[in-house]
């Protein structure tokens, strides 16, 4: 894996710091200093615009837009819709003159530039010194954060001094939605429906053309000055006008607050959200930014004491593991079961808004082990669009429900159907959110309540989807598994076998329940036409499930006959060539044994306990050398793998591009926005790589190993209601509940941890040397 | 297979008789009643124009439009450009008014309509009495043909007789290039760039929009009346006005004499081609219709004395073949080497015009056996996008050439890329086509020229496209062979199997060369950088090819792990579930051992003398229960077998479909046109099929059988420059030369046979009980 990292980000343990502008990295940037409270979020852009490359994105999670997709053939079941979260309003909206000439930083004479997101506060500051035609020198310090407290509030601060002058600043601020959305034909999807003063506030709706959401936001300006305002509306922008008196070498500054209030359907009508948004800005009509900030930094504070994690001796890394907490926190921390984790989060149009399967396998560990209340909201989305999923499962020619490769509001818009109509998978991965979440939040009513039905569902597709081979195996043809560089393949090892867990799962529900609760299951599976015989038939299919293995050497064949394809060495494909979908034809990528990203691998970490560490050496070794990593998932997985196996230097490296995959934009693709669920993967690979942490057996299981660099790291999680520290030095480990006593394996061996805390030593096998 | 015949067309051996209109049968008539010179064609729609549904269907060979494909995503390699058969002048253009009243057959009242298409002499003439509202009564006769040996000229007469009055009628006549392309965007391409008079023609021309083809329409009224002519023009038409003298019980007529001079590229300008067209017009002058007529149907009686098969005691079939032979040969006779066979011929828009593999394969042996300067030509037309074909490969991440599955210009014109950029198999069978025609024509000069071009390049792109497998075979992974119902296959036994033979005949026709023409040989090996090196990893390659055989029993696995598909009896299938690209998707109907049509017992038919009898019985009792026979290809290839295999009624119900697949409508299609390829299959199935012939070996091999309800057979065929008839009793086979003497194997005993002809005892095995 020969991927290089772009430096220009200072390290710090708390802080992404930018010194000095680096336009060149102008857009990566503006997805790093990203800002969101999972009902919003925008991209670390200039508040005063910016003539240069840039993209305005300003992104509510839910709020979409649709247009068709045009297909080359009229197929039945392909995805004909496309919903995509809309770039909207940009309600940051600044400009800034000084005796007519206007700030620019593509084309103003600037000096001293800094930028910083603060990761302990989530307050995003920027400063420079604008050397103005006149001769002016002007300090123009910019503090913006979006309240993780009050959801609909995000606030910007604009400090001026100047240097060597007194006199005056012309502004304009305001909110725009005429911002376009780049991905989707470059044009602005939204219309000035309404706009005007409602209380103290300056407010604008806009809708958008096809799907009829709306967002109205409203803001009020906020200084020490008595400034005169003039209200000025350009092409879907609403503003005010204003200037600040300024006196040489003080400080003078005006805040904005601006309430968003975001309405994710068709039918709600203008006036009533209006009326809606008007009564929430009210609410802000004496808030000022200071009590603002004040309750959000707070807010931070409680979150850091619960999910921070160190590491002592690598700083880069430090930073990484942080930067991607706060990231992911921000993104998402269940406040709205309808939201859910969008490939680049809040950050970016790139996979527009779209979430993946990457919520249930890579994402939902975070939130089990910190946020079971958020976890529980993530899985729960599914329950909602489960009457998308058995509308598209009837479309698929299949029985049950079918949930969507790629979506935002539960229909698949995936326009690719040999990725989305064959990437069935996701089905199982919501079977096993559902399983992972019973196992360590330790809370039945998800699995007896919403859970079962989307068992049954999903076990009703699977098992109209699958086939009887000639052989007498069941499983599943014409698939597409977790390694998307092979399509259309029999028998992916990982989907069958996420599948046989589905079905057993699915059926050890139902004999719980029977116990626990027999009226409902009995009525469940009578509504939904399950009989005994259908029961039979499914553990059937489970018990004579396919899973390709060659029995000599132990090896797991990703899919049926893939042994029998050409070997590709990896090495030998020249760096320019990536990314390969830029430069090979799909025959080209998809006929080798190259493969994308772990799938084998994938299930032998799910279910590491069902497998020996032979088992796993055997095929980390086959498929590792396989693997190009082309998705920013794979890394970790790699890396978790190589820990277990002792490989601790190969485990390092996979690390190194997990926490710092987008500060150090390896993929060369941040400027699309951050990877946020790669970024959950970081996350996983502390606590499950160097933790090892094991948590699909019936007691959670460590094997905690540490880097040769590091001298020591910490993590907690919460298990089963009980609060963990786990703090790993070079020669010992400490195990300290929160006073609660719990039953681990550690190193293979069981343990009752308390609020005392143990000490364990590192065996031999975990040490790096 | 279960086929419905949809019969309202009379039985009669020379000629299609609609009597009384079949307005719900419209276009299916239009198709039928098609003429075409290869130069160009028309479907059979009303000249006078018509109300109700109906596609003025105009088309020149290689006249093309173009527009962009847009795909779902941007991958290297696809085909981003459309080239389509455009829609063209409607030079038949006719309006015809009787005291103001319209003729319309969708609203005007009539009687007496027949419609006849004479196959002996490729005229087409209509008739019926207009029963106006005045109460009139006016017999009209139209008739129109398409010169076989002017290929410019078209011809049309219209004659009237009223039958219950004298007076007049009123006409406009002309041509008109606003005829819609109905299957892109339902618009005309064509712009009017001139138009006026040059001699006695009265002339438009027209130009595509971005091709920039351009076809000139002059056309000539001629009437023993002296009529006074008006010039008028409208949209994109230039029509002639005037009025023609009835006498009641009299005929009166007026032949229109239209020369069309079609130019297919960008460069050529306006004025010169209005100039090329003038020049051709005035060699028609002072031509009139009915010595136009006769040099035409001159034409037709040679070609009969060649072509003609007589089948005595089936008149459905003898209808049937003679339609097949009329339109097929109608639509290509090797006129001009730039053209080729449109899978619908001149006759329809759908598949655009396109030429497929099945020129070379199913088309071919027509040519090669009647008309061999045809058949080279169909050759030729390949070098001719030789250019085409090695950019293409280039683009495929490829050497050599690869040429297109779907085109009219030489490039690749398949929107799906599952089809377009994975049946490679294309290319093997051009290979077959320059072996085939060397081995029939006995024709040497072909192969030595630009035949071994083609071979080299095809196999380099073969070398460049395949891979070797870990078990030491070479092989095509991520392809589609010629059965469509599975895609991305590794290892498709006919693809293989036709790339062996390629490798091993380019090899064998170097060899030659090396003795024959060593310089050029030499020279082209240096040109084309092709090592002694590269030629010994060719024959290991074909030494190496795998073909997928289980060797227990015998049956060749149409690609690699096809055997472990699951098993669907086609049977089961819901006869409303057809087309089933229609009812089910993508997923369902590729995941199957259903096929589409036959790929293993196409190279068992292909290469018929190197596989044993028991092989193909084998073969074709596994896969015939398989096949749906979705391609009209399909029928053909297994009645050939099945007569091999003494499987007489299955062979006969197959045959079945072949002579009268359109006539009878079997496909529910031929309103889009005729299976202009599938007709070559037809003929084939007769030859190849009852004539028992084989012409893979070196010797040419007949094993002739006769149907159960036939008296006899016959058919005429050229081998190696011998015209050979044979005639075929309930006991007997007479084989006859034009005077030569020839060696052929008949019934496994070799025999020469000369101008006296020999007399052949039928063996019991070839006698349907």
């Amino acid at each position: 894996m020969a991927k290089v990292a772009d430096k220009y980000l200072k390290v710090d343990p708390w802080k992404i710091i930018e010194e000095g502008f680096h336009p060149e990295n102008g857009r990566v940037s503006e997805s790093i200093f990203s800002l969101g409270n999972e009902y919003m979020g925008v991209r670390g852009y200039f508040d005063e615009g910016y003539s240069g490359d840039q993209l305005i994105g300003s992104y509510f999670n839910g709020v979409w837009e649709e247009k068709p997709i045009i297909h080359v053939g009229k197929y039945k079941g392909l995805s004909y819709r496309w919903a995509f979260m809309v770039n909207s309003v940009n309600w940051l909206l600044t400009k800034i003159s000084l005796d007519d000439e206007k700030l620019d930083l593509n084309t103003s004479e600037i000096s001293d530039f800094t930028r910083i997101l603060d990761l302990k506060t989530g307050v995003f500051t920027r400063s420079f010194t604008w050397n103005a035609k006149s001769g002016k020198k002007l300090k123009i310090a910019f503090e913006r954060f979006i309240s993780m407290v009050d959801y609909t509030v995000g606030c910007q601060k604009i400090t001026f001094e100047p240097l060597n002058f007194t006199g005056s600043v012309d502004i304009e601020s305001g909110v725009d939605f005429s911002t376009v959305h780049e991905q989707q034909d470059n044009k602005s999807y939204w219309g000035l429906e309404k706009s005007g003063q409602t209380g103290n506030f300056t407010a604008a709706l806009g809708k958008t053309e096809k799907s009829g959401h709306k967002v109205m936001s409203a803001f009020r300006i906020v200084s020490a000055q008595a400034i005169g305002i003039e209200l000025i509306s350009g092409h879907k922008q609403l503003a005010t006008k204003f200037s600040l008196k300024l006196n040489q070498n003080e400080k003078s500054e005006f805040t904005k607050i601006v309430v968003n209030h975001a309405v994710k359907n068709a039918e709600t009508d203008i006036e009533t959200v209006w009326d809606q948004g008007s009564a929430i800005a009210h609410e802000y009509e004496t808030a000022n930014y200071d009590e603002l900030l004040k309750k959000h930094t707070e807010y931070w504070k409680e979150v850091w004491e619960k999910l921070d994690i160190t590491i002592e001796g690598d700083d880069e890394n430090q930073q990484g593991i942080r930067f991607c907490i706060f990231q992911l926190h921000q993104t998402y921390h269940g406040q709205d079961a309808a939201n859910n984790i969008g490939a680049k989060g809040l950050t970016g149009e790139q996979y527009s808004g779209h979430t993946f399967w990457d919520s249930e396998t890579y994402c939902l560990p975070f939130y089990l082990f910190n946020n079971p209340a958020a976890a529980k909201n993530l899985i729960e989305y599914r329950y909602h669009t489960l009457p998308q999923a058995l509308a598209w499962a009837k479309e698929q020619d299949c029985k049950g429900a079918s949930f969507p490769m790629s979506t935002i509001d539960g229909t698949e818009s995936c326009p690719v159907w040999w990725h989305g109509n064959l990437e069935i998978h996701i089905n199982a991965a919501i079977a096993y959110a559902i399983w992972h979440y019973q196992k360590i939040c330790g809370d039945l009513s998800l699995v007896y309540g919403k859970g079962i039905e989307l068992l049954l569902q999903i076990s009703k597709m699977h098992a109209s989807r699958g086939n009887w081979s000639p052989t007498g195996g069941f499983g599943f043809y014409g698939v597409m598994g977790p390694d998307e560089f092979h399509t259309f393949v029999n028998n992916n090892a990982y989907t069958n076998v996420l599948a046989k867990f589905t079905f057993e799962y699915t059926q050890d529900v139902i004999q719980k329940m029977q116990l626990a609760d027999p009226e409902r299951i009995k009525s469940l599976l009578t509504d939904l036409k399950i009989s005994d015989n259908d029961l039979a038939e499914w553990k059937k299919m489970a018990d004579k499930m396919i899973i390709p293995m060659d029995k000599t050497t132990g090896i797991y064949e990703q899919h049926e006959a893939y042994f029998l394809l050409p070997h590709l060495d990896i090495h030998s494909i020249p760096v320019t060539d990536f990314p390969l979908y830029d430069n090979w034809t799909l025959p080209r990528i998809y006929r080798y044994d190259m493969i994308k990203q772990p799938d084998v691998l994938l299930f032998l970490f799910f279910f590491s306990q069902q497998y020996s560490l032979e088992t796993k050496k055997i095929n980390y070794e086959y498929y590792e050398p396989r693997c190009i990593h082309e998705s920013s998932l794979s890394p970790s997985v790699h890396s978790i793998l190589a820990a277990e196996l002792g490989k601790h230097e190969e485990a390092f490296e996979f690390f190194n591009y997990a926490t710092r995959l987008d500060l150090d934009n390896y993929n060369r693709n941040t400027r699309e926005g951050l990877h946020t669920t790669s970024i959950a993967a970081a996350w996983m690979n502390i606590v499950y790589g160097y933790g090892g942490m094991r948590s699909d057996g019936d007691v959670l299981v460590f094997a905690p190993s540490i880097p040769k660099i590091w001298k020591s790291f910490s993590f907690r999680i919460i298990y089963q209601g009980v609060l963990l520290s786990i703090s790993v030095k070079k020669e010992t480990v400490n195990f300290k509940t929160d006073g609660k006593s719990i039953k681990l394996k550690i190193y293979g061996t069981d343990y009752l941890i308390d609020g005392n805390g143990t000490d364990i030593s590192i065996p031999e096998f975990y040490k790096a040397k």
